[in-house]
């Protein structure tokens, strides 16, 4: 091992070509498919090898398949690469373990599923397996401990499945957490200004959206609870008791292309300053040992009244800061008693294909994979 | 009078050229001055006699000086009046005593109270002397008896001032009034979705809006509290007794031109189910006697899930329904023993130059005129 | 026949219910389907009697089926009507011989063909047949002697085929006519900035448009030569004599709703001057008899050195002019000998459903319904 | 000097600090001020020392000062610069001879001829000096020969100025250098489709341009042609003879945010194929030695058929390539013997504040500085 860049974390450990992890993305294409291979690509860790689409991809190279939709160019490597079917046999051939899923709900549910009972490592985004009993929902630098729920996949299937959480969420849950630990929280209302990405590619058509709001999202405010309280759970030998926090949610799209904004109302256990609170926040420091995706600091608190803002802040101030993986935190402020803020995640970064990538950083330090 | 066909109310009485009210607009040019103009031209009662505006524009025909914002095109016999000075022999001369004022509130304190004094009656949307104790701060629809403040200011003065409130509050009070009458309200969460002609004109700039949110608007969270509780409040022998209603209130700026979209949040002192909250919405019947502005309901429940929208909803259907004097209402949903739902505003018509004039009609109807 | 006021040309003849032409319109649930039923919603000729879409919306009505994209409420009669399929039957048990179709294009060209075989009149937005040698392709106010090309239809069938040009086509033709009568053409440069509608919906993603440009419409340039050469084309006993006008089209994908804004640069076969120019395309009179859908003049000149503009133009000036049957025309100036104006079209009123309707009221007043 | 690592152009020498050139910005606090005080910052070769406002900004640090609307993070330090007025004093006491401005056109004209007078070497982006007989009007790697002008200027001042070119003059006399040297040009016809921040800060209010185009900008098509023939004209003993090519150009505003796109279509003095086009524009190489801010290649072309987008291809593919110093150009296409293509500049970077500092560095490469 040794000292290298790195994209979003800079001063984390590198390993030299021959030590890094083979890995494998599947649903490649789409837009979170997309962001997995952009935040894969030159990872110190992790070296991508595979690249999985759906079958009417099969042989063309990942340029011709993909609809590239990220403001970052396409890494030149990537674009040659072939794109493959699921088979283990594609995996094993390539001595791959450790796979990143980007699939499509309906068909994640079982495909991540056999992956583990044929003992992969499967680290998802899809929404179908997380508030399965065993299955971590994880953000590392906020949960890290759920991590060892894989322990009871282990018991029955010789991988397991690992899922980040939604991108809403994971930006209320990064924000609670450090809060609900400090003062115990009771409620939370929370309000989101979320980006066209969220809803993939092709994702809203431009005659829904431009010049307007759309104050629906299909099954949102639901996962906004469910799993809000499984993340801010406590895990026991049986699994995650799930925390009891009432959680109130309203959701809507908004003509932005990356960041979720979220106005967010705390009714906390016991009385709690402004001041407080600005600590609690700016003070929280994640995962001791940083991995190289997770941030120095999760949280990052702006005092001016005015942010934050999706176009300025989604990454955290490029390219000094942390690159999409931290979620700023503005206009906090104490009205009858309660705490409201308004938090700005960046949706397809920290909330779904940083996560993930982070997540299986976690692992391969803890020694899961 | 007789009956005439009327493009917001229809089915009201209008009145011969020689029977109707000569009024004027103060502050004429501006965003709001220029929706009073559009709506009081062709007003069945009311006969726009003359355009105010500030020093520089004297001399100048109205077209020549407005840089006219809205989709709907200049009246053409308004492109041609000539834009006068704050004069009280111009309108004398005129024989005019209804004023709509959309001055700045800098000006507007003092300038509307002058006026007063000197005999006008002031219809104003300035927020200067909104929450002035005699003032009333009225929704025609909503709490007609507060016009009766006004008899206070008689004692002092020939004339009055009455306001209509901010914007985002119109949209809140409204639907909030019936809900408190019949169940009673303990407190309200707000968080909106304000559009860029809340701002004025040239009001927020491109480079700060375009593909964004800005979390922050001057003043507004306060304005809502504060107004919310005179409009809900009492009126009693020695003015209104505000209401203790707590409101927590978030508002940002989106990129959409017309029309606030709300998300509310609503605890009752009682139990209320969703049919109930629908019920009490949708049967609120307004004014029993209808003037050309006023809607024939000031409530439109939508039962689409993705509804309300700004660019669908705005004008509540144009060109048959209230064209922009109804608040909009979708998304009823019980969560945690409180009701959760969306509404819509037209920020300018309802909002602002629109409830002024509905207001005056009132005054009209009810003999302060 | 009784006076009557319509929506779009007022001072027009309308008949008693009895008297009307039943009609259908096929491909009722897209973009243009959508227009086409809005329009023909209360026309003063036509009578709308069956709304037909693709096999899956059997047995569904209309609101259950189209996704509403017009900012317009869709007309309450229509949301209640039957989606039936397209089954020669259907038609005669309705009495209906005039069919307008908004087919997608691979469907259109063989459909449209056999209904003309079977004795329908078919008044199409498609593009599949536009090109055929004797389907007139006809702007009814610009070149209405060419309606008569189905004189060399009727020869093999009972029915005919009359389309509708592409969008920007009919914005452009519509300015060339009048200039290319008076002062002869020798060649045009056009430059597109095409609205979303024009893509129908779903149509654009809003993640390839949202603050951005697409230089890039598939097909698009080189249907505004051919098109535009054959509406410009002289009508000769053996079928249109296409212009040889050579036409430089670029175009491009904006982030506006409704409205093709234009810029045209135009090489004269002689000297003209701005001024001259001014006087044919305001001059220009269109149709002498008006129909209920033709524009008292197919041509607005704006002065306004900034106009015209997609928001504030594209009806024209609602509502009391064409309601989007006119071409606004403004920016007009010669530069070293050519002539450079800006047009603005409503690309989905009279560049698709409003076109067609007016070439329908065209045949009905000549005496081919 | 030692070789370092830059932003823009990676492969050149950089300087010890000791060694660097003190400079300052005049007119910092503005769009184009910012982006220069952006790219300044840890320039390889420049020391920013000052940053010069106007008087109201007076001892104040620039964070307080500068209303930030870049997407990149402000450089901490140089938030914390103290801002200073336009003092030759201010100026000396920090060793600077050379001086960036992006002061307004009004202001500029005379206080940029008054700095040369004292001796200062001004490259500014204001228009105002822009067409004088001896001032260069300089894209480094287009007309570097014209950089000898001001040797004119030497004659009468102690220093000279020099100014870079409007925004989308810049991205056309790139494209047509190359092609002009290859095959000489009749005639180009340009239609613009330009960015918000090409109108500064604030700009154009947000009511005009949300979901809307205009197609007016304030003298933009008189400044594309005169500028146009500068660049391209010769330079001869007694100063340019301007290029006598015909520009036909149409400009207008569109909501985005960075980036101006043109539509170009060029009338050849010969017959020329697309592929000759291809050729001589990405084969052009621009300087021979390249300065930290010029570009590998000042032109990158496209084959995507969709492309350049300003959204995706602004920064020429980030963070590896050009970053926003070359012209991307694409639909490449030979339309009746002409040639038309759609070109992209970065409008604040190469169009503004980086063809500036460009012009700088190979001033101090030349020996001038």
């Amino acid at each position: 091992m040794k000292k290298r860049k790195y994209s979003i974390y800079r001063e984390c450990q590198g390993r030299e070509n021959l030590d890094k992890i083979p890995v494998a993305v599947i649903g490649a294409t789409g837009a979170v498919g997309q962001r997995f291979v952009a935040l894969l690509w030159g990872h110190p860790w992790f070296d991508l090898r595979v690249v999985v689409a759906s079958g009417k991809s099969q042989g063309h190279i990942y340029r011709d398949i993909a609809s590239w939709r990220l403001k970052e160019i396409m890494p030149e490597g990537i674009g040659e690469m072939n794109v493959e079917q699921i088979h283990p046999k594609t995996f094993k051939d390539k001595e791959i373990k450790l796979i990143f899923s980007a699939l499509p709900p309906k068909i994640a549910k079982d495909v991540e599923m056999d992956l583990a009972s044929l003992g992969f490592f499967v680290f998802s985004n899809a929404s179908a397996n997380r508030m399965a009993d065993y299955v971590p929902l994880l953000i590392a630098d906020i949960n890290p401990d759920h991590l060892a729920l894989v322990e009871h996949q282990k018991k029955t299937k010789s991988g397991y499945v690992v899922t980040n959480a939604n991108c809403s969420v994971t930006g209320l849950a990064t924000a609670l957490k450090p809060l609900h630990e400090a003062f115990g929280i009771k409620s939370v209302v929370v309000t989101t200004y979320q980006a066209l990405s969220g809803a993939g590619y092709p994702g809203v058509p431009s005659l829904d959206i431009t010049g307007n709001i759309v104050p629906y999202i299909q099954s949102e405010e639901e996962k906004i609870e469910v799993e809000c309280r499984k993340i801010l759970g406590k895990l026991t030998d049986s699994g995650i008791e799930h925390s009891p926090i009432n959680v109130y949610a309203s959701c809507a799209r908004v003509p932005v292309r990356d960041g979720h904004l979220e106005s967010v109302l705390v009714d906390f256990k016991e009385d709690v300053s402004e001041e407080e609170v600005k600590r609690a926040l700016s003070g929280y420091e994640g995962l001791d040992n940083k991995t190289p995706t997770s941030p120095k600091r999760p949280i990052i608190v702006t005092e001016d009244e005015s942010r934050p803002q999706p176009i300025f802040d989604v990454y955290n101030g490029e390219p000094e800061r942390a690159r999409g993986m931290a979620v700023t935190i503005g206009r906090i402020k104490r009205i009858h008693g309660k705490i409201r803020f308004y938090l700005l995640i960046h949706n397809t970064v920290r909330g779904a294909a940083g996560c993930s990538i982070m997540n299986a950083e976690l692992a391969e330090m803890e020694g899961y994979i």
